[in-house]
């Protein structure tokens, strides 16, 4: 199912032999129609792969026909070459779909610094697309695995239309979407505009706030593109919905298979003047190495918690702040609250509450802990 | 020696049971004068520790006659008690020398978010004031050690004058001087406002442009003391000079023991079109856990570099950036360099330069790699 699960879409995975151990890396999503809306938004690291540059541009009129995806190398930092090198993937798949060059957009994960191997990389492009199927989506899915342990997938069921969406992504996840390629596809009646508004609206809830190691990718890439074909006409607002709902459930995939992991941890920041403050408070925890670690120990250390809020410009006074681990408040006013003995941070989920008593604001971030697996894949694998 | 090097400074280390283990944990440091000219600085996190509230105001006259520091217990997070028992231990101090209060400094570091055990610390402070001697100074300087392993001193002579220095520290190192307590003694005769100025310059290009772990801590406080005992008579640019070859020394004591690490690392960013981007490139690359994985796994990994350098808003541009790892140059123009398995990252010194070719200036920061050893020591230890 997947990104086969709306109407319009057909999709496969193939393995080029771009990644040397053989396994499937090569995965193409084509949209047949009526429609070919499609939006996208990008990392926003500066030094950014070049099917980004390529795919940017490629969705910048508001329509896609398809979008081929190698997992076993990033194509990033690779110069001019690698930029005709995204070129000549586009180009192969238009020519085999009898479209232009500008309707296929292009993605890329893996390696940094390495030339794709673009001999067997096209050789797999002819075979996806002699494996294209209206029941393609599974295996597309399995192709953009990298250091995932499985693969991420998420649908919506509408009255009459759907949802589907396929994800990677199990390191580098962090604000403005590091490491992640998603696409979603549905087959709901939308315009250009409608796409581009409710991506950037449901991302930037979802997505965006995930920020599992602090590190911000190069490739990031989140596709939506819609055949139109169910016939069912949507108003944006109901669209954005569906889709906020699609994201979340994908975050949540790529936040519980995160490199090394053995925490999910909800950081929820209330009370805050603003909602600016309430992210900025959630991130600058979530990046905090001894906060990481202690959830890791199964440690409420909510010590390391305050010590994080006080670096940041958020509107608080320290004598007011409260911090409950799993809904225990071990720190109340800024001091020693409940024993922290009560709590029990054995479970995967951990919640954490912020609460700055400075207003009415709040949001969530959503991390990972820092743990032994978490160094040894960073440390053995080069990325 | 340490801070007993430099005439007119008395010093004592004791074991006050503060530590549950038995081993030293309070310090006394007393200037027998003739001038009590100090100067501090002190962690910028906004939820700072009891001590570092009673302390800031204690020298903000210019004047200290004695700095007694614990281990044990940071003191911070413990409301108005906590301030009250810096004030109590100032007070002791300040009694038993015919001093008035607020020319004590106090300093804790240990576990955030506990009460100090004020009756055992008095007695620690009494014995401490019985030991004080003009040789007392590695004895005072193994009594601040908390996850240190081994005690951090640093001395400069001068002609006829010297500074001492002790310093502790080995995690939660970064910009504003995080879980650092140093007392830095002289007996050159300088004025309180040179001994500010001195300071603050010193520490700027030193102390604080090291970023171990990217956390910050409640209780850093570096303090200066003079005692004037050896009549000369130093300029501000002289003794700024020394200064800051202490504290780069300390710097470098405190890098090599920092928790779990493997590796020291040096950041040198050239090129810059400002020393703020040099600084703000060095800080962003010292602060992903993605390459100090890849330090601690021997990989020059340049990707990870770039990546990071496209996180920050300094003037670059992909095509141009330049890095090197222990002089090898593996990423030229943005791309691939020379070869990466030239580069021997095994020593413990490693040195990555980022040329942004956007500039003239730049600026180094220090940092340590992410290894098993950090995570077992910040998942067990609760701080």
């Amino acid at each position: 199912m997947t990104v086969t699960a709306p109407r319009g879409f057909r999709a496969a995975g193939a393995a080029a032999g771009i990644k040397t151990d053989g396994s499937p890396d090569l995965a193409l999503v084509v949209n047949d129609g009526p429609a070919d809306v499609a939006a996208g938004v990008f990392t926003s690291n500066r030094v950014c792969a070049a099917p980004v540059l390529w795919s940017r541009q490629a969705v910048a009129d508001g329509a896609l026909r398809a979008v081929v995806l190698n997992s076993g190398g990033a194509n990033a930092c690779t110069g001019e070459e690698g930029l005709a090198d995204s070129a000549a993937t586009a180009d192969a798949v238009a020519g085999l779909l009898g479209a232009a060059s500008h309707d296929v957009a292009v993605c890329s994960t893996g390696l940094i610094g390495e030339r794709l191997p673009m001999g067997r990389l096209l050789t797999g492009v002819e075979a996806a697309f002699a494996g294209l199927s209206a029941d393609g989506g599974a295996d597309a899915a399995r192709a953009i695995m990298t250091t995932d342990t499985c693969p991420k997938t998420a649908v919506f069921a509408g009255e009459g239309w759907s949802i589907g969406a396929m994800a990677k992504g199990a390191g580098m996840l962090a604000p403005a979407l590091a490491t992640m390629l998603v696409v979603i596809t549905t087959d709901a009646v939308i315009t250009a505009g409608q796409a581009d508004t409710a991506l950037r609206a449901a991302t930037e809830v979802s997505l965006n706030r995930l920020d599992s190691d602090g590190c911000q990718s190069t490739n990031d890439t989140v596709l939506l593109l819609s055949s139109g074909a169910s016939g069912v006409r949507l108003g944006t607002r109901e669209f954005a919905a569906a889709l906020t709902a699609v994201c979340l459930d994908l975050g949540r995939r790529l936040l519980g298979d995160a490199e090394g992991s053995s925490h999910d941890i909800e950081i929820l920041v209330r009370g805050a003047a603003s909602e600016a403050d309430a992210l900025e408070v959630g991130r600058a925890i979530a990046r905090s190495n001894l906060f990481k670690c202690a959830v890791f120990g199964n440690d409420p250390n909510w010590g390391r918690v305050l010590a994080t809020v006080g670096t940041t410009r958020a509107v608080f006074e320290p004598a007011e702040l409260d911090v409950s681990f799993n809904g225990v408040t071990v720190c109340r006013g800024g001091a020693i609250g409940e024993d922290r003995s009560l709590v029990d941070l054995r479970p995967r989920r951990a919640c954490v509450v912020v609460d700055l008593h400075a207003g009415e604001e709040q949001a969530a971030i959503w991390t990972n802990d820092l743990t032994y697996g978490y160094v040894r894949e960073n440390a053995e694998y080069s990325s």
